[in-house]
């Protein structure tokens, strides 16, 4: 994620920053533009149609469409922007769950060793979310307390291990039946948490809504200087393309934060919220 | 499902997949074109309106009206939308709570028959939801362990399967009465996702909402070339029916996406969901 | 509610279902192209208002208004929406509680006398409640079973009732203290529901809405072929009335699925899930 | 609350009810239309503007912030109803948690003097919630059972009452620790419905957005005749103000159902839901 | 946060509150206005372009994208609205659990020193809370009752302080297990409620929104002056900034809402809400 002033206009306006569409956008942007100057020339000089021409009116039909793209792509950016939400409450519900577990463990004032493996297995639970989201595997600093298996879901041994501990802490008469209610409640939403992360990486928006808008701004552009050069002439050239950048602007951006864990520009903090979870529980339980 | 790069625009604007609604509306198109090139040739050819006829203005019904079928296919994606996204909700919850609870099972550490029931019986309930809710009936691979009865309601009999054999876990003595507590929270899920599946699958938009929707956008495009022949000439011909592809298209889309736990191409990877609930409730228990 | 099958376009398109907004609107319609036809009598034949009268560009505040009317529209249709949905959704909470309940009473292996009582009460509360938001009194097949008072809350009193039996249970020693707990999660929720539906039931949008939308609609409709008679002459008289028709149909629908839970073609199945609440409960129970 | 029947459009239409906007609009609609008079009078008669002054394109700018004005709206509308119906939900809840409470306390066959305590209580509870978000002060028909401080935060005290007694049962051994928690859950519910409530009340929309708004609408309306008089000629006198009543009534509307607990005419049913809890409590309980 | 009387429209029109975007807006609004009279001056009077030319047909541009922008700055006002409620709403969940857990430990009958502490400590949270979303800390006014470490996350000091002092009653059997569950229930909110407005505070919207939103204005409005000249003459120069304070101003106060912990003129009243929580916990505790 790009840490930002919000209040900094000038750099916004005339930085072009390394996530800016702009950067993905220019070679269509050129070849639109080249686009519309030779249908320009062809319709102007070569054809020389008249002002009286059907063709003239074809904006008619840009004009009525004009609304449904433009809903299209909001419904497109509210969905994608709700995801990269929902996929921030998770990350910010780990945060949550990880401190009030380790409060509790504390508050239990069990031996160094139980604290020491929780402390261990918290933050190692989070790093091994992380890198499961990014189809990786995550071994930890101490195989020896948590020993994972790399063929297997990495984040379920984690949650299998606190939980088993928990557990024996239980039938050890360490902690009554009612603290393992207490402590199981924070347990499973470790799990919860990986299920809807899970779920948002691997579920896009519906392969025909990403079809039929890439499909409707293509066809949609490209019909847009037949009609303008009557009005506009050589002006389509800088004018088309710029509305290309617009709309399929909305488009590549709601691409790339509709998956937030990776390590896009525009992605959630996830290394951050990491190493802040290891060290608020390091504080609490050290 | 169809997995798909979103980043992969070519393909996407070019390529005319199997679920493109152009493969649907192609006849209706192709009717639309024919009536559109009648009228213009009606109007212009044969009637020859003179360019001061009222027929020429009807266009300015369609401007009016543009932003209400515009918002209304856009109430009607949304809604649409937000039944498929709950669905997958609903799918991830079942993943989620097959986790947990076979977590739980394995940190008591119960006798081998039983994790064999509960690791047989998890995976169980979400086959059996899944061809529930496809209208279909699920035996199962081992129907000694889990009998149930094709007549009656599969998934609800998997689930008072779990239920009766953790309530009899805690009056054998094997789990407490606080473990009890804890287990029935996450079994009493599963019915709990069952219901909300149906609830989507069987309500669809309300009648009057489809209808209405669907008339409207019939007359609208129906009426669109009188008016527009004045302006476009035979233009219509392609014009109009990229109108109706475009506003019937969202509509198809729609009551594709609603019901989202079939086999259509855009519907949900509920096989993929059930598997791999197996294949990790596996890797627990096993 | 009217099942229907939402891919067969041609019916939707030619069939005027007894729930077409068009049944009630007719009445309304035909005076509306009267009117524009007297006006454009008035204004083309008799009054000869020349070209260049201001009359003309009224049409002009309907441009503007055009955006507000169909926001406002979709606003009212929204809001609809979510009540009707809401009110699917307590429905479909009804039935989980009533399943995962009538599991759990099961699993507990009581006595056949209270898996009857239960069984009776479950459904009987279903019906209740029906007939409750439908402002009738449900007295159930078996009044000796569960006696209720026709002139006080009869949803209540059937709550009362099954709350009664599950902590007798308690007091009798049949259930446990922590069993307790777990039904009693159940039994609350009967009566969360009924709250929730009642609260749906009357409390219809804010009074200041519906007559702001209504007289805006009016208004707006009525003053609409003053300018447009210049534009459209004689056409005004199809075309007012069906701009009529759908703005005055969005108001209508949203009007009659407000309330879901009465016997209207769009309200909710809920004859139907009430008959599926007590056939699942007594497949799980006997 | 008005209670009006949604399908009488007659009335909505004819009726100018206590709560109309135009009520308190009309004043400013008659500036306004002075206003729109004076300057047709000055373009038109005084000045004699010729047809082609630039003055005459000053609509575009109405055009082109047509939508802004439009979506602020909407904007508006939704977050004011959100607010209202989210207030139902709490005053929902809060009929629910007083139902649940009362039928638990019945279940648990208390002696007579505490049942009589607890109906007393939870109706007291409603009331004074009711006076205390109107700022009035509610002391109660018996002040014995439940004695308050006028000075303190009252429905807190009655909370604190109804708690204490709770535990008081079960330091007593009237009721089991379980039991306690069962009712527990119950009890801090009144504390959060309250604190939700106070929370809506509290907060109106940020003052930056009402301030915008209110300054939008009205440099948007004063600046339209000066264009519309060169289209609409002295028919800006009645449709100029026609547009501020529709933009100045959504925003009035917005404005009076933000604080949903008061006594205007939009206001929620509060005295008929306190009065409803305490009937049905006392159905209950007696 | 500025208390405000929303029907006072006088006031809100004609006042220039500090908060006002105008405040910030001018320089950039005057160097508009500038740019707009040059660009005017250029092609009316030095150039004096012929009313054929292309350049006047610019605002086609403007006029297709002027409900992309519209719906962009919707967009950014729902979710800038929808953080700072959701803030709004955590620290309404802060004054409910405070209150819930100080009538809990009153109804418990504690030492007078044990309510002293909770006391001291359910305030302090809240103060330490606000502090530290303000990047400050807060040591508290009693540090012999909670001492905090400055160099770490002071309100998870403060929470993990109130837990074991919570879970030293269990163990020193002056409340039982089960009163355990139930004020542990309240003492974990505290750090969910931490979680979530940090959440808020540390995620702006993604930066390629922002950016994009400002990119877009400004080119829009620049290039507004070149077409809208020849309709508008030297009118431009008040209209094209009135543009740009509509469109900036949408976004300059989402800007500032987005984050609603501070001290700005439209954030939260923080210090309002933690008095007030010092105060009513004191009502109830001493």
């Amino acid at each position: 994620m790009i840490n930002y002033n919000p209040k900094d206009w000038v750099t916004f306006i005339f930085h072009v920053h390394k996530a800016d569409t702009i950067r993905t956008l220019w070679p269509l942007m050129i070849s639109v533009a080249v686009f519309s100057g030779i249908i320009a020339y062809l319709e102007l000089n070569y054809l020389k149609l008249a002002e009286t021409t059907y063709v003239k009116n074809i904006g008619m039909m840009h004009n009525l469409l004009g609304f449904v793209i433009s809903m299209l792509l909001v419904f497109r950016t509210n969905t994608s922007y709700d995801r990269w939400w929902e996929g921030r409450r998770f990350l910010g519900a780990l945060t949550n769950v990880s401190r009030n577990f380790a409060i509790k463990i504390k508050s239990l004032k069990l031996s160094e060793a139980h604290n020491e493996f929780f402390d261990y297995a918290i933050a190692k639970y989070a790093f091994a979310l992380k890198e499961h989201l990014r189809e990786k595997q995550y071994f930890g600093k101490n195989s020896l307390l948590i020993e994972v298996d790399g063929g297997k879901h990495i984040p379920n041994q984690v949650a299998a291990s606190i939980s088993s501990r928990v557990f024996e802490l239980q039938a050890d008469g360490e902690i009554s039946q009612e603290q393992l209610i207490i402590l199981n409640a924070d347990v499973q939403q470790f799990t919860d948490i990986c299920g809807g992360c899970e779920r948002i990486k691997r579920t896009p928006i519906p392969y025909s809504y990403s079809a039929f808008i890439k499909k409707f701004i293509f066809i949609y552009v490209i019909t847009l200087p037949f009609g303008w050069v009557f009005s506009l002439g050589y002006f389509v050239v800088p004018i088309v393309p710029f509305i290309l950048y617009v709309l399929a602007s909305l488009e590549l951006i709601a691409e790339e934060i509709e998956n937030p864990f990776g390590e896009d520009a525009n992605d959630l903090p996830v290394d951050e919220i990491c190493n802040n979870i290891e060290k608020h529980v390091g504080e609490i339980l050290k």
